[in-house]
């Protein structure tokens, strides 16, 4: 069977990636080594994702603010295992103007006295500022967060799953507690959870990382765990418990009820575009994107089917579908519809949307203008199943419909990931497992990083995280000591 | 009278404005030279102004787009007098790493064989982009608008004003004519004197710059000018028609219907965080920041004042109004609101809200509990009338009242904006206006750049636009010669 994408999934997966991206407009790259440009059909997910999350976030309290792009060297220094985690991927400014040399070309001139780094996340920044801002037990907690651009250079990237730049948010806090700061970053790891599940339809693991894989200044690291249909696992977002180490660093310090200084505890957390990567492939199939509804830029895109005679008329009724559905609620917010005018056959017109993923598209010709109906194509049940509804019906039915789309993407890919756990009891299973990659591997793990390190190197395999819904222990699967349930896998 | 701003406007105008940013929070200097750190209360306007300007590039077809930071420096090489334009004022980026040399300090590492330079403003790429995009002219117009970051080494820096990293949108646009293109530039600036006018309530004036005053490598710079109450002019848009200069720089070339090749007429415009600035410098009194209903973060603040009997009733009775205010919409949205429980006096938790600016304060105490009432205070009226009113009577007219609150402050700025317009038929009472600082002169000019230049070492006086709602020319102030309506000022 012919498939919109070039290679297919079975094919060539990594390919078929780029290729489905490519085919829903997405993004691309750009003449600028290892950034990415993001086209519309692309933005407007990361809109949808900044929109759903920033209402999560003020539920919680936190409010939004733009700290700098620039982070003073000295900043960087002060935290020894954060330093030592991003100085090998850090973009350094070292001039502030351009002058023309004797052969008239361009050179970087006005040498700055401290280079500045271009953010690879806020941490110091941030910590800087706690210190000004908190005097007192009163100023506390302090919940903030920024939706910004990263850079981390880059060797070999991928399109929204590791680029130069990327789009993120990050939230900092800072509480009087060890405990509330633990608090803040379980709800944010939850708070994370449940958009991907609810709205990426997308199933992860909640778990605790490994000592290896924490961020770098963190006591703690809490991640969501995605499975891409490849068997591979995708973090998907972290929460970090940065104990003391920064408020240390920095002087976060506040005034107690018992007149007493403290440090602060303090917590960050963040997402990415690389979300828009997870979504890419835990939803997609071999004709494109597959977007689900509670994300998706258009909920229904409209194609009239024109002909000579009857434009002014058909566009009319189809003007008309437009405005009903716009003044129809789905999840608290008008329906997203757009009727496509362009003029191309009406095969490549409905491919064009099949490869963007848009949930519904109705087909709109003569005949469902006489019949006051219309010709609808669901993007879950695939290119070929379309059914004429009249439009009432259609009307009635929408928002079921729109949230059946969304449960069908969400079951497919809860299915897949149950069957593509497998529970292991001793190492030999867990290198067949791999060796036949087949998705995540499940099993108790003593902690020893040796053994990490050795799974890296003969099966490229991390630890991924320890789930939290598993808290009980048991015997190594490698050394037969006590152990604590693990997610093993390869990751993007 | 006690202001809650010290210096007054008329003491010192310059510190008035920082200590209006500091009463009401709305941004900090950061640790990084000329770069802000913008906190919630300044964020929140810039997200609404983002969600304002969102709706309506939406209407006109304009998709959102992202782009990478950097720009090659070959690029900007491309179009010479922008390359002139942007030059001096160029973050560079010449390594991607940090290493420690042999005393342990970090110095730059890996230098790049290209520097890049951090975007200034983004034509190139998109001029880059654009030649890959366009083919035929089917693929026309293309209209994309990014929101980022922007950076320009500033040596003087101001807050919102002249930052070294702002925030800001640019919209890029291609068409097949020249007419096509000058139409956009100036349907955008329709646009933004709309929003300037009916979100920011800020009058503006719109025009055309002169040739000195032009964005480099445009062949006509649209702008809007408001006037600040000091009498000085803040450039608060500009819409650039750009020609061909980047199309023949960038190669962007479609197939028209006659089937030959043509280069592409371009246009870009934007606006930046410096029009919280023009908002502050627009509206604000001797008490701190005044925001104009339809821009502000919240619409009315509830503050009870609580004793230690009442407390619970109180809270419910606060609660009562706020989810009520919420449920009522206000140009579409639901009214903006907020419980302010920090336990701080009232005088003072009022005070803090008088200095944010916020349009309706509510003192709910027990009498107001009691009686079913609310003690509103209107910033616009100033802090201290004051008056009851029955709930119901407040619910009622709650939303004619935002709206009267947002007439007043457009009226007063547009009368203010009147009063300030000199109007002068010579050169000398164009040097007396100045002399005395009275805001904005009009008159004719012959477009001579030596007077322009003239006005600029005399006066500190630039020339801000040919107001285009004037087109008929007149005898120049200066020479005699034919000359255009002009409108001279002192500028940020």
């Amino acid at each position: 069977m012919k498939t919109a994408i070039t290679p297919t999934r079975s094919e060539n997966y990594p390919e078929w990636y780029q290729q489905v991206i490519k085919a829903a407009d997405l993004a691309e790259i750009s003449p600028v080594r290892g950034c990415m440009i993001i086209k519309p059909w692309g933005y407007a997910l990361w809109e949808g994702i900044q929109k759903e999350l920033n209402m999560r976030f003020q539920e919680t309290g936190v409010e939004n603010i733009y700290c700098p792009l620039f982070i003073p060297m000295r900043f960087l220094e002060k935290e020894a295992e954060h330093v030592d985690g991003f100085a090998k991927e850090c973009a350094v400014v070292t001039h502030h103007r351009l002058e023309a040399d004797k052969d008239g070309k361009l050179q970087p001139a006005g040498p700055l006295t401290e280079p500045l780094v271009v953010r690879p996340t806020s941490e110091t920044l941030i910590g800087d500022m706690f210190s000004k801002w908190i005097a007192s037990y009163r100023d506390l907690p302090i919940l903030v967060n920024q939706w910004a651009n990263i850079v981390r250079w880059e060797m070999r990237t991928r399109m929204f799953l590791r680029t130069t730049e990327f789009l993120w948010q990050e939230g900092h806090t800072a509480h009087t507690s060890s405990e509330e700061a633990v608090t803040q970053s379980l709800e944010k790891l939850d708070l994370y959870a449940e958009f991907c599940e609810n709205i990426l339809a997308m199933p992860v693991i909640k778990g605790e990382k490994s000592e290896t894989e924490r961020f770098p200044g963190a006591l703690n690291t809490y991640c969501v765990e995605a499975m891409m249909q490849d068997g591979k696992a995708l973090q998907a977002g972290t929460s970090h418990f940065l104990g003391q180490n920064f408020s240390k660093a920095f002087n976060i310090e506040y005034l107690g009820e018992d007149e007493q200084k403290h440090h602060c505890w303090t917590t960050s957390w963040g997402v990415s575009t690389r979300l828009i990567g997870g979504l890419i492939m835990t939803h997609s199939d071999d004709d494109g994107l597959r977007v689900p509804p509670r994300i998706a830029p258009k909920h229904v895109v409209i194609l009239p089917i024109m002909h000579n005679d009857d434009t002014d008329e058909l566009l009319e009724f189809c003007k008309s579908i437009e405005n009903h559905l716009k003044k129809t609620t789905y999840h608290g917010e008008p329906i997203r519809v757009t009727i496509d005018k362009r003029p191309l056959r009406g095969g490549e017109k409905a491919w064009s949307w099949v490869k963007k993923g848009a949930p519904i598209r109705l087909e709109i010709g003569r005949k469902e203008l006489e019949q006051k109906s219309v010709f609808m194509g669901r993007r879950d049940l695939g290119y070929k199943e379309k059914k004429t509804l009249s439009i009432d019906d259609f009307y009635t039915n929408i928002t079921a419909l729109l949230d059946e789309i969304q449960s069908n993407y969400k079951n497919q890919a809860e299915s897949f990931q149950k069957d593509n756990i497998q529970v292991v009891s001793d190492d030999k299973a867990l290198y067949t497992c791999f060796k036949k990659n087949t998705g995540f591997v499940a099993g108790y793990w003593c902690e020893d990083a040796n053994i990490e390190a050795q799974l890296k190197k003969d099966l490229s395999v991390t630890v991924r995280c320890f789930p939290l819904d598993h808290a009980e222990e048991g015997p190594c699967i490698f050394t037969g000591k006590p152990g604590r349930w693990t997610i093993f896998a390869k990751a993007y």
